[in-house]
C-alpha cells in the first residue's frame, strides 16, 4: 500500500489527522517499532515517548507522529514521509487493520463439528472443526466459532462475536454482540461456593448465569464463574487479559481493564472504566468505586471511593504507599537507630 | 413447586427443619438473593446477617431462616411463607436441588468420541462428542465426560465423577469416586523438575502419578502436577477453585479449599481441613498442618503448626499481621519522629 | 533391569559415575524416594541431604550416592547395591530414562484429525484424534501432536517436539525444535494491548509473533502472547511452568527457569539464566539482568542489573529484605516504644 493510500484511509479513522508529507510516497507493506522498523515499514512515536531522541537514526519509511516541531523538523530534513495526528497511537492501530486485513472465515459449519438441537445460526457465521454445541443454542450473524470450541446447553452467543480455539462456555450464558472470548478460557462455570457441614463441604448448587454485555473481550485461561443464584455481570467495553478469574456474582462495570493474574473474588462490584494492574486481588462482595487504578499485586480487601489509585496489600493510597514502602528498605536501621536511642537515654 | 412440597422434601435433607408456616403455600420455582428475590421465588437469610433489616421490603413469597424471633414476626406479619432451619444455608442448597434439577445425561458414547483399546465403561456412563479416550482405562458407572476431554493411557475414573468440557487427564491419574473436574483443568502433566548442568537444565523424568481421592473438586484452568516418582495426593472432599496450581507431589488431607490462583509448591504437605484464601503461596516442602487458615496473598514458607490464622508474606499470625499492617502505613512519620528525636537530642 | 545393567547405561551418560558396588546385583524395576523406596526399587541421596541420617533404615535394593565416606560406608556394610556419581540428581534422572521409556507414538494421523492445506508432515510424526491443524504448516520429523490441539494457520513446529492434549497455537507462531507444550497452554494468542478512546477502548491490531527456541518448555495452562509488531521470543532451554503469563513482546535469554503463576507484562526483557519463583510479578518493559534469582511472590518493577537475588515487591536485595522482613513483625513494638521514648522525653 502507498503512504498516500494509507493516509487516505486514516482521514476517515478517529486519529485525527492534522498534517502530512507523503514525500517519496513509499510503498508500505508492513509496521513496526521505532526501534526495528527498516525499509518499506511505518511506524509512530508518541509525546514523552523516550525513544524520541534516536528520531534521526529510525530506518523506517513513514512515521507517525503527535504534533511536535521539533520531530517534524527531524523527519522533513531526512525526507520521509510522516503524519501528525492527535493521537497518533491510535492512528498506529487503525493503520495495522489496513496493513494486516484481518483473516476472513468463510460461512459454514465445519463437517466435524457437533451441533444440537433447536440450535439457530444466523447469516454469516464460521464454525469450525470439532466444535461442540449442544441443544437450544442462539449464535448471531458474523460470528466466529473456531476449533474446538465446547458450548454447552441454552447459550446465546451474539453478532461479530469471535469464540477462540478450546474455550468452554457454560449452560445459559449470554455472550453480547463484538465479544471476543480467547482460547482455553472458560464462562459460565460452577462458582466456588460449598456450605461447612460436620461431614465436610456440602456443594452450594450454582444455578446462576454469566453475562458478558456488547464488546467484552476475555483473555486466554480466563475463568468466569456464574453465582449460586443470580447473574455475573461483565459490563459493556470491558477487557480482561489472560489467566484472571472472575469469582461467581462478580459485577464489573463498563470500560474496566484488568490485567493478567488479577483474581476477584466472589460478589465483588466493579465500577466503570477501573484499571486492575497484574496479580490485583479484589476480596468477597467488596466494592470498587468508578475509575480507581489499583497498581500491581493490590490487595482490596474493603470498599474503595471512586477515583482512588491504590497499592499495596491491604490496599492504600498510592503516594502513601509508595512513602511506606519506601521507608520499609531502612526499618532494619529505624529500629537499630531506636534501640541505640533508648541506650544512650538509660544511661 | 409448591411451598409445601419443598418443605416436606427439605424435611428428608441435613438442614434441621424446626418451625415452618406455609402461609398462603406459594408456587415456588426459583431461588435468589435477598435483595433481588421476586414473586414465586425462595430466599433465605442467615444469623448475622446484614441484610436482616431488610426484611421488611424483600418481595420473595418465602424465606428460609435461621432461629431468631424478631426474623420469624416480621416475615409472619407479612404473610410471607417461611421455615426455619438450624442451617438456613444448606437448607438453601438443598432447596436449590429441588428447584433446579441436574441435567441427566442418556447413558451411551457420542459417535465423534474416540475410544482406545481395554476400555471399561461401566453401566450409565455419558461420554460425550470429540472426546478421546486412550488406552487401559476404566470408567467407573454414572461418570459423566463431556465433550473435548482428553484421558491419556492407563487412567481410572471412579463412579459419578463428572469431567467438564476440554479437560485433560494425563497418564496413569486414578480420580476417585464423586469427583468433579472442571473444564481446561489439567490433572496427572509433568511436575517442574531439572537438573541443572553445565548444558542448561535437564529434564527430571516425572514417572509418578496423582491421585483425586473420593469428592474432590478441581476447578476450571486448575493444574494438578504429578511427581519424579511417587504421589500427588488429594485428600478426600477437598475443593480446589479455578487456575490453582498443585506442584509435584504435594499431599493435601481431607476436606480443605483451596481458592482461586493459591499456588502450592512442589513436596508440600497440607494437613485436613485447611484453608488457602485466594493468591496464597506455599513453598516447596512445607508443611502446613490441620485446620490453619491462611488469608489471601499469604506466602508460607516455613512450616505451620496446626490451628494457626496466618497472614501475610512471609507468613505471621493474623493478628500480628493486622497489627503491623496497620503500623505500616505510619512507616514515613516514624522514621520522620525518629530523625527530628535524634536531632533534638544531639543539639 | 538388573542393577549392573542400568549402570553400564549410566556409565554412558552425564552424570559421572566414580564409583560402584553391584553387591547382590539386584533387579530393578523402578524408583522411589529415599523414604519411600522399596524392595526392587532404585533411590539416591544428594550431599547434604537431609535424609541422609536415615540411610541405615532405607528398604530400597539400590542407591546413587554422592562422594561421601561415610554414606558408602553405610550403604557397602548392609550389603546394598550402590554407585557414587558426581552428580548423583543427574544419575537419578537418567535412571529414569531407562527404567520408564517414553510411550514411542506410531507414526500417523488420526482420522478423525483435521488437516488445513500446504501441511508439511515431515517423517515420524504423529497427530492424535480430534486433533485442528489450519493451513500452510510445517511439522517436523519425531514430533507428536497429541488429541483435541489446535494449530491455527502460518505456523512452524519443529522437529521432536511435543504438543501435549488440547494446547492451542496461534497463527504464524514458530515453535522450535525438541520443545514440550503442555496441556492446555496458548502460544501466540493477542496481546493485551488497547488505545484508550473517549468512546472506551480500542483494541491495538496484534500482528506480531511468538517464537519459541529450541529446548523451550511451556506449562500447563501458560499463556505466551504475540505483541502489535514484532516478536514474543522465549530463548533457548527457557523453561516455564503451569499458569504463568508472559505478555506481548517479552524478550527472555537462554536457560531461565519460571515457577508456576509467575506474570510477566508486556515488552520485558529478561536475560539468561533467570530464576523466577513461583507468583513473580516483572512490570511492563523492565530489563531483568541475566542470572537474576527472584524469590517467590517478588514483584519487579524497575531494572534489575544482573547476578541480583531479589525479593519482596518492590523487589530489593533479598539479604536487605530479610532483615526488613524480619523487621515488620516488630512495627507495632517500634511504633509503641517511639511514642514512649518521645512522651518521656516531653516530661
Amino acid at each position: 500500500m502507498l503512504f498516500s493510500e494509507l493516509i487516505n484511509n486514516l482521514k476517515l479513522g478517529l486519529s485525527e489527522l492534522q498534517e502530512y508529507n507523503i514525500a517519496s510516497d513509499p510503498e508500505i507493506n508492513s509496521a513496526a517499532s521505532l526501534d526495528l522498523a527498516h525499509k518499506k515499514q511505518i511506524t509512530f512515536l508518541e509525546e514523552g515517548n523516550k525513544f524520541g531522541f534516536k528520531l534521526n537514526q529510525i530506518k523506517a519509511d513513514a512515521i507517525l507522529l503527535p504534533d511536535n516541531k521539533d520531530l517534524i523538523s527531524v523527519v522533513q530534513k531526512r525526507n520521509l514521509a510522516w503524519a501528525v495526528f492527535k493521537y497518533p497511537r491510535l492512528a498506529f492501530a487503525e493503520s495495522l487493520d489496513f496493513l494486516y486485513p484481518k483473516v476472513k472465515y468463510k460461512e459454514g459449519v465445519h463437517p466435524t463439528a457437533v451441533i444440537g438441537l433447536d440450535v439457530e445460526i444466523q447469516s454469516n457465521v464460521y464454525i469450525g472443526a470439532n466444535v461442540s454445541i449442544g441443544n437450544n443454542i442462539k449464535i448471531g450473524r458474523n460470528s466466529i466459532i473456531h476449533p474446538g470450541v465446547v458450548i454447552y446447553d441454552n447459550v446465546i452467543i451474539g453478532e461479530a462475536s469471535e469464540l477462540h480455539a478450546n474455550c468452554v462456555i457454560h449452560p445459559k450464558s449470554i455472550i453480547g454482540d463484538q465479544c471476543i472470548i480467547h482460547s482455553n478460557s472458560v464462562i459460565g462455570s460452577e462458582g466456588f461456593g460449598f456450605v461447612p457441614t460436620k461431614n465436610g463441604w456440602r456443594k452450594m448448587p450454582q444455578t446462576g448465569i454469566v453475562i458478558l454485555e456488547k464488546e467484552v473481550e476475555i483473555g486466554s485461561g480466563t475463568t468466569v464463574d456464574r453465582p449460586a443464584v443470580g447473574k455475573t455481570i461483565i459490563g459493556e467495553g470491558t477487557k480482561i487479559d489472560n489467566l484472571v478469574q472472575i469469582g461467581h456474582g462478580v459485577k464489573t462495570g463498563k470500560n474496566c481493564a484488568m490485567a493478567s493474574q488479577v483474581g476477584i473474588a466472589g460478589g465483588a462490584q466493579i465500577g466503570d472504566n477501573v484499571i486492575l494492574a497484574g496479580q490485583v486481588g479484589v476480596a468477597n462482595r467488596v466494592k470498587v468505586g468508578s475509575n480507581v487504578v489499583a497498581s500491581s499485586k493490590c490487595g482490596i480487601h474493603t470498599d474503595i471511593d471512586p477515583g482512588q489509585v491504590i497499592s499495596g496489600f491491604p490496599a492504600i493510597p498510592n503516594r502513601l504507599w509508595l512513602r511506606c514502602s519506601s521507608t520499609f528498605k531502612q526499618l532494619p536501621e529505624i529500629a537499630k537507630s531506636l534501640k541505640e536511642l533508648k541506650r544512650n537515654l538509660s544511661k
